[in-house]
């Protein structure tokens, strides 16, 4: 047994598929979003403009935000010092939760440190409390779904993507008598398309099954207060339970369930994950509640994101650039080969000062790999001109094709 | 299939059992730690003192902490907006990972969003990069540590608690050629006890096994720089994988391992957990960095809280209590029943003011229920003094026994 040399292999197979990960080291400048320092290769931080942020509206650099963590951090310090149920249930968490469950019209929510915990926790946790529970997932999960399913340890049932037909294929095979649990996303982060949300929860209905959505990446985004794709489409009330990240369009950190208060109060009584863990840092929660509610009373962020995207999208088109299809905020960049991938977003931060991450296998499917934009209000029409004649250079010098079509 | 008979079920199973949990709702206050606003039952916060916190040398007031935090927000604000790999791989990551490692004498760290997450995640990695790994288990073994045990799908083996003899039968008992993992904790935070690590690693060399240590409760808190129990037991180059936390004595929120640099790439690379999840804020970051580097200067705050513990236990004892043996900070109180754990507690909050939660099943074993006290530096004698009057009254008012060897 020589452990070394496994784990040598397990790099090298990284490497060998042009896949290895080197993290950018950087730090975002509050007060001038979308601009940040860059600690990478070269002595001293040098100014670059970031493109791959998930803190979509820049709720991070929010007025509100700041002093709303500033005043927590000075009133009770900085961490909460235990978990939930051992001296960690502050009152901002308490009124967090008030917050989110409103935000979707549900009875209750519950916190986690991260959306990631919240997928796992609550789908390993539900199923294990459903005796033989099937589960039924959108092959394009995210991982941390596809972790709580793995976890809960009941059969899984994989549709094609967004195929509401093969869904029904799948439901229609087992049993009325078994549970049943369909899990999907609103937003999928990497293409930009949304899931039909009452087709799926008509077969929800026709096949007595629970529902789960992923909103991580439409909360705060999308809907008249920001309740994601099923506030806009008016379907919050036909899901079981919505989950979504504080991390992203909320722009700090944590992750969250909306549901019924006899789900909410299941996960909360039996989910590890969420029991045995120091509960999020009262700072945080302080945050996210300023941002929760100013998101809810405000669609300035949302206007702003989705008039930025959708010049970023056109000014690519333009430019004959193979920008994917997307009827959302995100913008993604065919590339096809994670080399070249690597490759593009290396030229691009060493001389354009522009940052935008190659994304990869396991993170997409192998040989999609892609350029992933996410343009929001900070970002302005010179910044994303600059960008686009960067990309058609790069393109240009790399012998990739341009659309004739422009 | 009745979903909601299913989940009614589950909560009235907890009922019975006396076992549902409620939690309470407090603020503390920064500068007068371990005083606290407590929101429960009546109108308006009431002043409380906390007795279970896991902020164990009050750090999550410590100025430097608070100063290091406001600094971050104010320069770079809130959340990362991004997983390590894209975006939000922060300067304060890359220093305070340093820090880390350097804490622990390794080559590198690696940091999580929680405690949880990095036992959860590192070891079912490692276990599945392992192939037919087994994994050798404490019987006391933290939540965590089984779900990362059980998400790695290995085979595993629990040995009694602490019983080094049996171990050795288990690890006997596998053929030599099969890749072996001891997981184990150094401070049993329940019982207070502490693990026989050079014994534990000895078995590890002759066995040819990876070790895995759970320092969550001795990091911070041991050791002249508080590295641990391995540091003070001069063990730390012995065990490959150390993990800790910095949510408890640092005071803050996260967690992390530290390991030579190929098996932390390794993790870096294949945890879906670390890869899949928005990285720390960089405002929780820089504040660890604070207490990390003061913990390893200033033996005060160690020296404080050893001799509160130390204090607490005697009055504890000279009053009759029934305070369980423990070799550490941890001051538990035997009760043996969830109920009447529950009782003690719910007077001791609505009568003097004093909170501390009680223990149950499943954090602790069935009939072993407790209360669990934590003292910690800023305590005074006087507080200690009035505690012990307050339990005294109760024993006597609910016919508990007191031991007359007092
Ligand atoms: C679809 C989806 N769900 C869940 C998560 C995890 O959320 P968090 O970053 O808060 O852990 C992410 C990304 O990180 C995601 O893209
Ligand atoms: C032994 C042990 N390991 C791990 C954890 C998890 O650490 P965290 O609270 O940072 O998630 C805890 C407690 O919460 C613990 O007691």
């Amino acid at each position: 047994m020589n452990y070394e040399h496994i784990f040598d292999q397990a790099i090298d197979r990284l490497h060998s598929e042009g896949r290895y990960r080197v993290f950018i080291d950087i730090l975002r400048n509050k007060g001038m979003f979308p601009n940040a320092r860059c600690f990478h290769h070269h002595n001293g931080p040098k100014p670059i403009t970031v493109w791959c942020s998930n803190d979509y509206l820049a709720m991070g650099q929010h007025p509100k935000v700041i002093a709303a963590m500033e005043e927590a951090l000075h009133d009770v310090g900085a961490g909460s010092g235990g978990t939930r149920n051992i001296g960690g249930n502050t009152h901002y968490h308490v009124d967090l939760e008030r917050e989110l469950a409103d935000l979707h019209g549900k009875e209750g929510a519950l916190l986690f440190t991260s959306g990631y915990v919240s997928n796992d926790t609550t789908l390993s946790t539900l199923g294990k409390l459903l005796p033989g529970c099937v589960i039924f997932s959108d092959e394009l999960n995210h991982a941390s779904m596809i972790a709580g399913i793995r976890n809960s340890g009941c059969e899984k049932r994989v549709f094609r993507h967004n195929d509401v037909a093969h869904l029904e294929d799948l439901l229609a095979a087992e049993s009325p008598d078994v549970p049943k649990l369909i899990a999907f996303e609103s937003v999928y982060s990497m293409d930009g398309d949304i899931a039909p949300i009452h087709a799926i929860c008509d077969l929800a209905d026709k096949y007595n099954a629970l529902t789960y959505i992923d909103e991580v990446h439409a909360v705060g985004m999308y809907g008249p207060r920001g309740g994601g794709i099923s506030e806009r489409d008016a379907a919050a009330h036909r899901i079981d339970i919505i989950e979504g990240t504080l991390g992203k369009a909320f722009g700090v950190m944590g992750g969250y369930i909306a549901a019924d208060s006899k789900i909410i109060d299941v996960v909360r009584s039996y989910a590890p994950g969420f029991i045995f863990t120091t509960s999020l840092s009262p700072v945080l929660v302080a945050g996210v509640l300023a941002s929760v509610r100013h998101l809810k009373a405000s669609s300035e962020e949302r206007d702003g994101q989705q008039a930025a995207a959708a010049s970023l999208k056109s000014m690519f088109r333009e430019a004959g650039l193979p920008v994917m299809d997307s009827v959302t905020h995100i913008v993604p960049l065919m590339v096809g080969d994670p080399v070249r991938a690597k490759r593009i977003s290396d030229i691009l931060l060493a001389e354009y000062g522009v940052y935008v991450q190659p994304i990869n296998f396991p993170t997409v499917p192998r040989g999609t790999e892609r350029l992933r934009f996410t343009p929001g209000p900070a970002h302005t029409e010179q910044m994303m001109h600059e960008l686009t004649v960067a990309l058609v250079e790069i393109w240009d010098r790399l012998d990739l094709e341009l659309s004739r079509a422009a």
